[in-house]
């Protein structure tokens, strides 16, 4: 199943617009697309900082949970795959149909041109779409006492553990399902998602993973061994990543790119899929955005001059 | 899901033992299994040439088809990987549970030693057992003039389209799900299960893929571009790899490494998931049994004497 | 010493021209060139075949042995890296320089356009040039027996010994400066030249080589292990391969791609930097041709879309 | 020239003797090893902290320049690969032979077991060695205002510019022998020579560089594009790399691993090939040496299990 056929069991009635901060040309297109919403019956909520600035649709108190996912359809993202992840942190569970307009270049998220906003914003209406689901993870801390941190990191990408600043390697036991996997001697090491594939994953030599693939990917960054090949893992497993007792440095473990926060000695971090993924619109199906988005963003098997076929 | 447990409908009655052709090691090792089998009730088969050379077991007529899917409750090979991929030429479709014993060092499909046949042969025998359900792939060609062969190609590791004895690049047009999805100017290009994963496609520079992940790997050998990262695909996809008419040179298509056959201008291999998956008995279980493979028979991540931790 | 400054002692009065075989471009390109040459006192040399179908210039019997190095001051090529390829077979010892003359896309090798031969020819007969000296590599054979075959093998790209159309892997002992190196148990291993690093090198996974670099690569084709990390050797080792009696399959030897020979058990292949290295005349200097042509043929760190920078 | 033969025009006089810090094992051998210098009417110098703390040898003043590059004929290491790194910083210029003692495992500049010791001491005395000439690399900062900073950062591995802490790529502009070479968008870039080959430049993907080539590796880490392969280029080239004005992150160079600088916008570091190289003393020559480091070290091309030859 490549893709997924959507259907509406009623009309949508609340559709959340996002866009990149401070941007001038999303920043305009914002009242046309509320407009649009309105006319297809569809309110439109936009964050409260941006309602702040341009007074436009509904939104909710900052410091209230706004319980999203039981009130948002869908999703309109104006401005890139950055904007994408921005926005999930709104919807750490269910996260409605994600539909996502890039302003230039589109990419791996953004399948939509802003040329075409009025008819997809019809077709989403209607129903008339199909969508991939991209799978997240989650990860939380267990402390060197074995107690477990509340705090959930929830990622579309990856979740990294690297040096930070330190200038050794790092040393990191990993476990699978409660059995020792591996010993990680490497300046890192990230779990990825499919959708993190064409990420920073690609940058340390992870294979590239199509969304449709229910996989997780396991790559280390600047291994200390000529034999660390990149792994992908069933997206059932738990990954327990501990800092040993004899580490000589104190990892920095990253989500997404962001939220750096130490692990100490003894800590661990546990990783597994997580089961509430995005489901995001396609234009012309899952297989052909995502190899669109893998030659013109990052030039995939692309030939130079001398390259050309006889 | 791991891996899966099994029960038996109703006790085991035929078994199949398959040995290394021409190997004193698994002859002698042969009545005793044999002998083993009957004493729990369960008739052992063995290929017409084995039974005519040892006199043991049941066996069928060389010329005809045996029809063993539907006879066959389980298979006991012994002698090593090349052993399986040899017996699963007799089971085209539905495959019983297969047990294989190593001889000397173990391997990704054969994960017991030949001191623990007597203990597992009777855990097998009574449904203790628990397996991993390997991918297989099906491959058949189509003709320039559109026409289908009949002949399906069927593969537990991988499919390869190479050079062959030619010493220029080859082109290779592919197809995905029926929408054009890269041109292939290479030494060759393979299509590979996760069990493959850790055979030829690593030479080539694929990732290791865990046989528990549902997806398929795309890997070039020796690309003429540099951005030719291997991909991996869900095993819902249809491949189509095309010889243009004005290709220099007629590739080759090979089979798990056997059946070379030449591809013509204008003909096409159709590769796809293959529905008829192998239950492989696992030993510590699924991802334990891989990760000792992974370590023992490729060293992965085995560090030498500089590189011990602190 | 990135490039040398040329001077001539005495005028040059003979230049060899060659041209890229059954291609129109080139053909009528061919006496203009021969014009430009006489109109600065030099006499065009052309191949035999190439005078009698154009009957143009100076020319040798087919069957003799021209000598040419005694007689051509310098070399003129029209078409392409190919084309230089084939000359250099006319001198296996010393080279004169060479000028090169796209017709379409430049290369490596090729570092000029149609368009400024006038200019080009005129600063070479004047000496106003600057040149890299391309290191070349020496092959033979040695029997099974020990005696030595008297062809020499003289490549500018690189020495592969590869299994052809055999279905197996090759199994090598190389020993470096009569010491053992490392067995080969891969596709192939190819002895590369920086110049050929850019070329079936680059497929294989080798680094890029600056042609300034005196310096070998030896490059694993599809190796067995996951640590077979190509290398970059000094370029006066002796490398010497060879075939153990317990090989399965005989492997082929082949030279810039051509001249395919099989290495039968016992026999060995010898390999070394050539004394003759070729100048090759550079345009905008050594390294800014070569990183031409590095981003504009193989699109070395080239982005896409989405990798634009801030 | 693989290796250099080596003769002393006069006995040599003065030996330095380091160890590494705080290791019980080297502590114990200096007295041993200050004696045998002292039966060959050699005298030991050793660092002032190792003279304070063991009475043993010469020494120097702490806050003096000891010049002892004008006094010391050769250096006896114990220790290791780090201990070499270390005392090449009081050698910032020409370096007399080092001989180098590993405590358990050897290295890559660590040639020599502990046992053999008296031999080796009485050979170097006896000028009975041969040595390889590491090339070093030298490194300045050229401030925005186009003044040059005179520290000069010299290292026998590499030079690393990273990211540091920050979380976003870094944006860099190299160009070479005052020619745009590219741009770099990576985690960082690091320049080594051919001994930092088998160091970090390793885990980043580089080739193996034999100690016998004149060149230097340009290796990014973890870059942003598929096609940003490693280089090598001569060491004779100047490689200038700039933070652009626009640089969303200032990136941090280091040297050998320490000595940590952040780069502002527009600061560029210049690198280029250091007219001081090390030699150091050979056991059984350059490439035996090598090889024998780079199998037991790194287990470059070892097999495992299911890889032994048929």
């Amino acid at each position: 199943m490549p893709h997924s056929q959507f259907s509406w069991t009623s009309p949508p009635k609340n559709a959340l617009v996002v866009k990149k901060p401070n941007d001038v040309q999303t920043t305009e297109m914002m009242p046309r697309v509320v407009d649009m919403l309105a006319r297809n019956d569809v309110e439109a909520w936009v964050e409260p900082a941006v309602h702040w600035e341009t007074g436009l649709g509904k939104t909710w108190a900052q410091d209230d949970d706004p319980r999203l996912d039981g009130v948002i359809d869908f999703i309109v993202c104006l401005g890139g795959d950055g904007t994408i992840l921005w926005v999930l942190n709104l919807f750490p569970k269910s996260v409605p149909p994600v539909v996502s307009f890039g302003m230039g270049s589109l990419g791996f998220l953004t399948s939509f041109s802003r040329e075409s906003i009025p008819r997809v914003v019809d077709d989403v209406v209607k129903g008339d779409f199909v969508f991939t689901l991209r799978s997240r993870l989650v990860a939380h801390v267990v402390k060197a006492d074995g107690s477990e941190e509340r705090r959930r990191h929830i990622v579309l990408n990856e979740v990294v553990i690297d040096r930070g600043a330190n200038s050794t390697l790092i040393d990191l036991d990993v476990n699978i399902d409660g059995n020792p996997m591996t010993k990680v001697l490497a300046d890192g090491v990230m779990i990825s998602t499919p959708t993190g594939s064409t990420a920073y994953s690609l940058a340390a030599g992870g294979s590239m993973v199509h969304p449709g693939v229910s996989g997780v990917l396991f790559v280390p960054i600047c291994p200390h061994t000529l034999s660390f090949r990149p792994l992908v893992l069933p997206d059932s497993v738990v990954l327990t990543i501990r800092v040993p007792e004899s580490a000589r440095v104190e990892p920095y473990a990253s989500f997404d790119g962001k939220e750096q926060r130490c692990l100490k000695r003894g800590e661990s971090l546990v990783v597994r899929g997580w089961r509430y993924p995005v489901p995001s619109i396609c234009n012309s199906g899952e297989s052909v955005d995502w190899f669109r988005a893998v030659k013109e963003s990052l030039l995939w098997n692309v030939r130079g001059s001398m390259q050309k076929p006889y």
